[in-house]
């Protein structure tokens, strides 16, 4: 399997880039041959330094690179040897089977829509983020902060493409799946809320167990929370925050907490797009490029993208 | 001033309502005489073993309970002489100056709208929640719940009312009014967001400083924080977790998360209602209701509904 590695994106690339490959390539069980899209000059000495042998990846030159601030469509479109854009195209043409960048992360939603497309089937394509539980599992929140405004039926694919990521990614056999809502009984909400509830009770690809409320996150009610998109962003943030908090309150080295750190879970995959993307923190250092790497690696080994275009499948 | 207080409400009550109330008046200040309402045979033998003499309080008896589960307008209704039906005829009556209670929330709710009713211009009264700062201040969140669904107006006027309430209460000068959103720049966020920005950035009765995001719910950006009260429901619910989290992991006597227990902030006052209104947590003690009487003063000594009643005077 191929996957592609934008070497420019991210505060701290290429350096962080080519130091979570290096830490990638001395595990034992690295399957992928690693494209590496970047400025040749830059990172050509660095993976020598690295001690990574040219034979070891697939150096892809790109010249020029996507800002942080610069606008996602124009950017692509005025910047086709960038490395985000090389990366689409790899992707789009097959020569890659997944495509990680810690860049502009509009430019990689833009990318992710327009050169990959949604499966067919799916209205909006979603991401999400990992919730590290309290009695040690791993959680799903979708979506937060691609769709501030949902339907309904948006929130109730959301559900499927979050479910079956748990499954195939997480490893959670049937995971509980749950809408955030602002009490326990059917009927209690928002609008959205009310109105997403009964198709989620009817939808058999996954399985729902009702309403959860902010305080249950953390706990084992369910693996994948379901949301619209600004309650998610506004959770993730504050959870990130919260992350801060307990640092700076002497819980560094606390084995629960920790598993807060964005490192651990590297990147947001977007779900329901026809080709593993995975979009990075701009913050990402070497242990965050690595743990991206895997999941398009477990991505890719399970088709998930394949198994979601066949939930799809009308 | 005559506060009163639901002697009933509460899964600790009458004993931890009693115990507050003792609490309140060993202390060096306490300027109110406390209406007490509830089952005098239950609540009497409680005072005088909590040595409160029957001259220092007025008992007020009311034999009926409003149970947690009842419907909030059938039960107001078919139980006039319940300890929060008394309540709120005594407050409507000018009796008592104030009302609290930690019983059914949605009775709270309904006799606050119906009984006391909303101040002239308000489109909707709101309730908030304290946010302790990491720097030592406290902040507002307003709405946590009661409007799940909310017009730019309403968002509007939320931020008059928790600015009045943090300026008069919090005693936080110029409070700085933050909209919560998913980014930092103006256009961001959800239909909602957008169309409030403007509203806000045009209010002159506030000092609204902009967007702010999950992250900086605990930092100095913002005094007092705007939301839908579906994001920030779930927000209020999240923030007691972490509290429980922290605890869990060894933070016990920490000053910082110490802070998150609901007892130090007592209730929840129902903002933009004519006359003070409190509702409790469901398991308030005694140090939450001693706090929940010293909100109720500061409210009556600053008549705070009557300097909002003179900001929304058209």
């Amino acid at each position: 399997m191929n996957i592609g590695l934008d070497m420019m994106g991210g505060d701290f690339a290429p350096l962080e880039a080519v130091k979570g490959l290096q830490l990638y390539l001395s595990g034992n069980l690295h399957a992928a041959t690693l494209f590496c899209i970047g400025d040749e000059a830059q990172v050509k000495p660095l993976l020598e330094d690295a001690g990574i042998s040219a034979n070891a990846i697939q150096l892809i030159h790109a010249p020029e690179v996507i800002g942080y601030h610069e606008h996602p469509t124009k950017a692509l479109k005025e910047k086709q040897r960038s490395s985000i854009a090389i990366g689409f195209h790899l992707l789009a043409t097959g020569k890659i089977d997944a495509f990680i960048s810690a860049g502009n992360t509009g430019a990689m939603l833009v990318g992710a829509m327009f050169s990959i497309k949604p499966i067919p089937g799916v209205l909006r394509p979603t991401i999400s983020t990992i919730i590290p539980k309290i009695n040690g599992g791993t959680g799903l929140l979708v979506d937060v902060g691609l769709n501030a405004d949902c339907k309904p039926e948006q929130l109730n694919q959301f559900a499927i493409l979050g479910s079956l990521y748990a499954t195939h990614i997480l490893k959670i056999n049937h995971p509980k799946t749950g809408l955030l809502n602002v009490g326990e009984e059917e009927g209690k909400g928002n609008l959205l809320a009310q109105a997403t509830y009964p198709l989620l009770k009817e939808n058999t690809d996954i399985e729902f167990i009702g309403n959860v409320e902010g305080r249950d996150f953390f706990n084992d009610k369910a693996d994948v929370i379901v949301c619209d998109g600004f309650t998610g962003n506004v959770v993730l943030k504050m959870a990130e925050s919260i992350y801060d908090l307990t640092q700076q309150r002497g819980l560094q080295n606390d084995s629960y907490f920790s598993r807060f750190h964005y490192e651990n879970y590297g990147g947001t995959p977007v779900l329901g797009v026809a080709k593993p993307v995975i979009i990075g923190h701009g913050i990402s250092n070497d242990k965050a490029f690595k743990n991206m790497i895997l999941v398009a690696e477990q991505m890719i080994e399970t088709d998930l993208c394949g198994k979601m275009a066949d939930t799809f499948k009308p």
